[in-house]
């Protein structure tokens, strides 16, 4: 696999993990006050989109990406009602 | 330009200023508490390699997202380290 795409792959590995430590800190804290209820829905509507766009481009990595990102921000979100 | 491109636009921007609302709700309460620093630093890392991933792939697309989104998330950062 050439380099970059190697880049590409450790890129969408972070911007999908980064999401396990909010969703645990909320978890754990049973806190979300500071937390922006509109940050997760505006974000949760473009990962719905980036999974269309996937979809349609038979990309695995656009797909696997968001639906990780997805299932963690519904996470959040139903954190952010539950606690707020 | 084709439908499913201007759904990926459509989902590049809504990733992209989901984020707003957050630094704005952190500028107001100076409080971030719930916000996780760790969630930032891994996302702040994607990022940039998402940067030279679009800098590689000359897609300013991804470039245009990223930069922006990369801005956010050091603001976002900033007040973190700021509001402990």
């Amino acid at each position: 696999m050439p380099t970059i795409e190697i880049i590409g792959l450790i890129a969408a590995t972070c911007t999908t993990v980064a999401f396990v430590p909010q969703v645990y800190k909320a978890l754990r804290h049973k806190s979300t006050a500071d937390i922006s209820l509109t940050m997760y829905m505006v974000l949760f509507i473009g990962l719905i989109l980036w999974l269309v766009y996937g979809i349609y481009h038979q990309s695995l990595a656009i797909i696997l990406a968001n639906a990780v990102t997805g299932i963690l921000v519904i996470l959040m979100l139903f954190l952010k009602i539950r606690h707020k």
